[in-house]
């Protein structure tokens, strides 16, 4: 057997960012999936209630990538009384040609907080509007950070509203992502005031009741969801969804399953065969994404396997080339 | 975060072996599975066709236990003419309290192969005729062997009986299982033969079209089927589940849905709902095992994520107490 690399966090964070390469090892991923041609079986979920916790496994095999990635997140949600962090986990990658272990990515969820945040930066990509002056963001998590770090690499953005339940995590998002960014950053007073000033919103938020109704809604907005990654989670309204003038996913049968889709499906708005476009798609050139400035489009993100598969593929190859890591004996 | 603890294959084999206390660790594990507290999602499996691989993760949460582990399991069927083993994998374990990593188990498939014999012995335990002379292996493979030595811990064998399709790796295995158990081995003839000599038989190959048929059972026989764990696998004809006095497997729903009873429901020999017996309640005593010695039994077993959880939870307990392992800072 060969011999096996093990990478820390602090190893990864070395060699990963969230900056324009990682979008595009990420955008060619999603290219992949939406072509037919990558493998993805539906993502193992585990509930522990007694423990109030859950964990994730996701996988996918990306023709053309050398190895394949077994991602495994684990969310407790009593973790942050104690003080730590709800989510941790770690990678594992495999070699296409035996299967054999190649590398363990000790990341505690770091790539995974990465790949996350360049799926926005896709969706912006392809889906915001070309003139804008304020993104919105509601959440006030580390991925609320992310997104709005994300969605800068894509436009120029001149101010960055958030909104949050609770004010105080508000406004330390707000002025978090001012130092990330380098944008005006703000808390919003109101959802509503956001919606209204913002050209574009990123959703990042555990919400299980929509936070995005019809009433928020305008010409020319862009939404991406990112929150939703299983069946109880739901952001956006279904009335939003079967009205926006494009409706656009990350994964299809996983939006049904557990995004935005599922609940807009159950509530009857739109037919369960409903024609969606994938994000890979637009990213393939083979569906077109925004194609006028006053185009109402919802993006939905569940989280994919081929982002796992690329993003930890892209990290041990630069981990290797920069000499990376401990190698344990096999 | 908590630092990792890595463990090889050779640190692993230093810590559990195939012996009496893995046996009851794996014959509890099925008794709390039994008993609806543990919680075991079904198996993702992903099959990569162009490069003849396949990937098993499992898990399962054991309540009693501090730890849970999520196993990778990658099958590659084109290794072996590379000169390489088709399976590998690892596992990592898991805090139950947090989530967090606590090791990384880097087994190359050995635990897997372990619980796997170690369930083999619970059937035996339980379900073979108590008289014996003669004990028939039908395959010729790692797992052959390993069964063998299982079923000698349980029963008193006198002579061992291999069946395979290839004489040289029949009479191989036969050496094999001659100097692992210290019984008489010999080749059979046929399978004719091994199952007229048997008073149990043990399974365990990669069969997609039956080895047991109806003109091979006899009163008081036992069989353990533990070759079949995906759909398209199938070592019993579907005529022998529906005939046996006593049909038992490892977990119902998996094998409805991949074992020997997926086959026999299929042919329409059994109803979807029949009542199955699960070993974990006869473990627990609230079912009956082998009540009689002209019983004909039949044991399929799939291979649970509460095995896998069970002897991660042991090896990890009983590196840390012997000091095996490399500590990696988190």
């Amino acid at each position: 057997m060969p011999d096996i690399l093990i990478l820390t966090e602090k190893d990864l964070r070395a060699c990963v960012a969230l900056d324009g390469g990682t979008v595009d090892i990420v955008a060619e991923a999603f290219a992949t999936l939406s072509g037919g041609k990558a493998v993805m079986p539906p993502v193992l979920r585990m509930d522990m209630a007694e423990r109030n916790g859950e964990v994730d496994v996701k996988t996918a095999y990306v023709p053309g990538l050398d190895g394949f990635a077994v991602k495994t997140s684990p969310g407790f949600f009593d973790n942050p009384k104690k003080g730590l962090a709800t989510t941790s986990g770690l990678m594992t990658v495999h070699g296409v040609e035996t299967g054999h272990v190649q590398a363990v990515l000790l990341d505690n969820g770091y790539l995974t907080d990465v790949r996350t945040a360049a799926a926005g930066a896709v969706a912006a990509r392809h889906l915001a509007p070309e003139a804008m002056d304020t993104l919105g963001i509601v959440g006030t998590g580390m991925q609320a950070r992310l997104q709005a770090q994300a969605f800068c690499l894509e436009r120029r953005v001149d101010r960055v509203l958030v909104w949050g339940r609770d004010p105080d995590a508000c406004a330390k998002a707000a002025k978090d992502i001012q130092r990330l960014t380098g944008r005006e950053s703000a808390p919003a007073a109101s959802l509503a005031g956001l919606a209204r000033q913002s050209q574009a919103i990123v959703t990042a938020t555990a919400a299980r009741k929509p936070l995005i109704d019809t009433g928020l809604i305008h010409s020319g907005l862009h939404i991406t969801a990112m929150g939703s990654d299983s069946e109880h989670k739901n952001e956006i309204a279904p009335e939003v969804v079967a009205e926006a003038d494009l409706f656009v996913c990350d994964h299809h049968q996983q939006s049904a399953r557990l995004g935005e889709l599922h609940h807009a499906i159950g509530a009857g708005l739109v037919p369960e065969d409903m024609e969606v476009t994938e994000l890979g798609a637009i990213v393939a050139g083979t569906k077109p994404g925004r194609t006028d400035a006053d185009q109402i489009t919802l993006c939905d993100l569940t989280g994919t396997g081929v982002q796992d598969t690329a993003i930890a593929v892209h990290a041990l190859k630069v981990a290797r080339d920069k000499g990376f890591g401990t190698v344990i004996a096999n």
